[in-house]
């Protein structure tokens, strides 16, 4: 059985359209690879490449790219509004299909290698990868940013785990590690009072006593005229969103408010959908293998 | 993009190994077709196929495993319960992906004429390929079996679409046409009460002025001692599983009895399963292409 892992790296370039197709071609032409996605931010100045394929050839797309990263950006001169501390921010990988967890952590250890003996680029590895649990968020790591790197590599917790305590002089460092495919889940509340967004949002999430593995914050859809929660799941296989969608439901009738709609941002896993249709549905012993689609591909 | 239709042709043998291997390997070894699912069953005394392929590679798998099965099976010694008119009794071609029922349809009277100029097996069409309204059930055209169909052939109304009004000796006839797929759909209730789950089921189906595209039965489940409404979704894209679902729980109130779960046998496409999910998720702009392992084929 194939073995799919996906990747998401986000490259600092979102402007320069030759760059970017450089950058991209990586990903490109290769047997069992497959792009799926590219998501370029102007304002940003941010590309964020989404690509799945068999381990060891998508670990070879991923350090041809930040290869490629390395020679063309150059982040002594890069503006833009998404903070960063390399030419390649952030390199996750994510287990799909007939892959483990430990799989992943495993694929991201050889790309990290990789990455500084033929590049001299510092590696961070993060999430569950990380070898400290100071290290797991990639904001504690990205913190100070490029600018700031130099000063931080030399304080006592922040060695990097593939390299010295000096980054790239171009390139600065990056973060390479292995986590749970994210998914961004909005639900849509019959209410313009976007407290009571953040009331529930603030009950739903993890920090908040709410469900494991849930980040959810208030948004104030103005052309709508609703409120909504925007939810990150980070692990749908222990917290399914079906769990989040009633949770919300039954905290926003404290309010008198309902649910009028939720949204699915970006790609989805099968399984997150098929678990949802089976609990609304009463499905007995029903899972991905019976959808058509699915046992063509096996 | 590629082409997905699905074939699941009926043989008349379901007790020789041999001989059941010999026909499966007409849909074994070959590019873009894959088969999924073998179905024998000794009493029957008959075989049920499913595979999936681009037109046509499938259509040559199976007017290949139309020769083998000529050749192996002789109808004037076959014994089993299941109806049957032929060595071959019934080949639907089903649009998956990709392709329109049009296109399986013609698909379908490709195969049809084939098969009558390789092996002088005379063909009716049927469902969607049915050359008059008479002929689009599978049950009329098999009406009087191997046994009967000489003198059927010479009513007026039973000439074949492909042959002359005299039967294969020892093959019979076959049904060859294009359907939608069949979503085999069973609720079940919190009663044993077979009486209720037949009152519910004469009332959702087409035929009791209920839903266009649904044919059901009630179902007594001994074993768990309660009853079950079973149903053929014969069109999910017209009557969605989750309209089944609702139309079945309000309907069940009438008797004070209660939805405890569902299920689907066999494969269902991905389609019918995101269609659900979206309707109890409300999700909004959501369709099969938001699923990652769907965009990963396409």
């Amino acid at each position: 059985m194939k073995q799919i892992i996906e990747t998401v790296p986000n490259f600092s370039e979102g402007r320069d359209e030759a760059r970017i197709e450089e950058i991209l071609s990586a990903f490109r032409g290769r047997d069992n690879v497959k792009l799926l996605d590219l998501h370029k931010d102007i304002d940003h100045n941010r590309m964020v490449v989404t690509a799945v394929g068999e381990p060891e050839e998508l670990k070879r797309a991923v350090v041809d790219a930040v290869g490629i990263a390395i020679r063309i950006i150059d982040l002594r001169i890069h503006q833009g509004e998404h903070p960063r501390m390399g030419a390649i921010d952030v390199i996750p990988f994510i287990p799909i299909k007939n892959a483990t967890m430990a799989e992943a952590v495993s694929l991201s250890k050889e790309a990290a290698r990789e990455i500084w003996e033929k590049y001299h680029l510092p590696v961070f590895l993060y999430e569950e990868s990380a070898s400290e649990s100071s290290r797991k968020n990639l904001a504690d790591i990205r913190k100070g940013q490029f600018e700031g790197m130099p000063e931080k590599l030399k304080l006592p917790g922040w060695k990097p785990d593939f390299g010295k305590r000096e980054m790239h002089p171009t390139a600065g460092v990056v973060a390479v590690g292995a986590r749970m495919p994210l998914i961004a889940f909005n639900i849509n509340l019959d209410t313009d009072d976007i407290d009571i967004a953040w009331a529930i949002a603030r009950t739903v999430r993890h920090t908040g006593g709410g469900l494991a593995y849930c980040k959810a914050i208030g948004i104030d859809l103005r052309e709508r005229k609703i409120a909504q929660v925007s939810m990150n799941m980070t692990d749908y296989t222990q917290t399914p969103l079906y769990q989040a969608l009633e949770f919300v439901r039954a905290e926003a009738k404290r309010y008198g408010v309902n649910v009028i709609g939720s949204e699915v941002v970006g790609l989805v896993p099968l399984a997150a959908i098929v678990d949802s249709a089976v609990y609304y549905m009463g499905l007995e012993n029903f899972s991905t293998d019976k959808i058509l689609e699915a046992k063509m591909t096996e």
